[in-house]
């Protein structure tokens, strides 16, 4: 039971998460999260204004949740290449444990995201950016090649799309999965480095 | 309306492909087929036994419509980058004409894969083998880095697949497509050539 004037959004959002894991994202609603936390369902509206914001902010916080490990990885030390590899087997390791440790999970998160796109889109552009980082410090060390610097993140990104993008997820599980990310991830350091 | 005696396995596809087409592929049925025919459906169990083997052998010709173009660009002339370069862009251009053209067709052909992993995993096994014979070619030339020849094939498609698999369909239309499928050829074209 959580007392109306100390809720926070933070408690809201981790309330919503376990009602969408219980009742799927069909059947879960603002007053099933209210009744979660023992609060009038006027309360989370005053927090999120609709089903439709809470939704995005759920989805907003899911996404989160990956920057924040990714965005100090980028501003490591080391080499860009090793940084850069650091950060995508880090990615694909996240996505890849979010998707077998709780496949119901994910999948409702699957469709939060293909509800809230301009999230989704906000979250490839965060992610793109810290790549881009990560290929700018390599260029101005000499370990990769000049090049347009956000189209090559984005191309590092696209190229690794099977081992990030969720509609992949059912392939992760496979016991060739490492194996092949290591000969993308082979491929895409050759072609920073290519002269 | 086609005489029983002559009818072929090619005509049956065809018309089923029709049927499919008109109905969606959870209504579509083994009578519907021999109605557009003009036959009997025991004319097509003579060649299909089942409806799920029709299904298959649809799906089946669908795809092997993208072999035969892809195949003569991996024998033909040319540097092993130039058929490279040539292979994917084939291969992005005719998927996204299938699924810009014909969307309601293509959305078909999507449950139609998903019911016939095995011929999907059998077709992509094929075009992977076409990538290690453009590889090898390459490697022979010195114009590519010797490399395992199959895992690099894989990796050359795993990271296009933004490009050809329907999954990222939606995302073909874009005006930034091309960009980012240059882009990431110039990746992959560059961790081939890498010393």
């Amino acid at each position: 039971m959580t007392t109306d004037t100390a809720l926070t959004a933070e408690q809201i959002l981790i309330a919503a998460e376990e009602v969408l894991r219980r009742f799927g994202p069909a059947k879960a609603t603002v007053v099933d999260v209210a009744r979660e936390l023992g609060v009038s369902h006027s309360s989370v509206y005053r927090h999120f204004p609709s089903k439709a914001a809470l939704r995005e902010a759920v989805t907003q916080r899911w996404l989160d949740q990956a920057h924040f490990e990714l965005k100090a990885i980028s501003e490591d030390s080391g080499t860009a290449s090793e940084r850069l590899q650091h950060w995508l087997s880090t990615l694909f390791a996240a996505k890849r444990k979010k998707a077998l440790d709780d496949p119901e999970l994910f999948a409702t998160y699957l469709v939060l995201a293909e509800e809230n796109s301009a999230v989704v889109d906000a979250h490839i552009e965060t992610l793109v950016k810290q790549l881009a980082e990560i290929f700018q410090d390599g260029v101005e060390r000499k370990e990769f090649k000049p090049a347009h610097i956000l189209s090559t993140a984005r191309a590092v990104f696209d190229a690794t799309a099977p081992f990030h993008d969720p509609v992949f997820a059912a392939t992760w599980s496979e016991p060739t999965a490492d194996e092949r990310f290591k000969a993308v991830w082979k491929l895409v350091l050759g072609g920073l480095k290519a002269k």
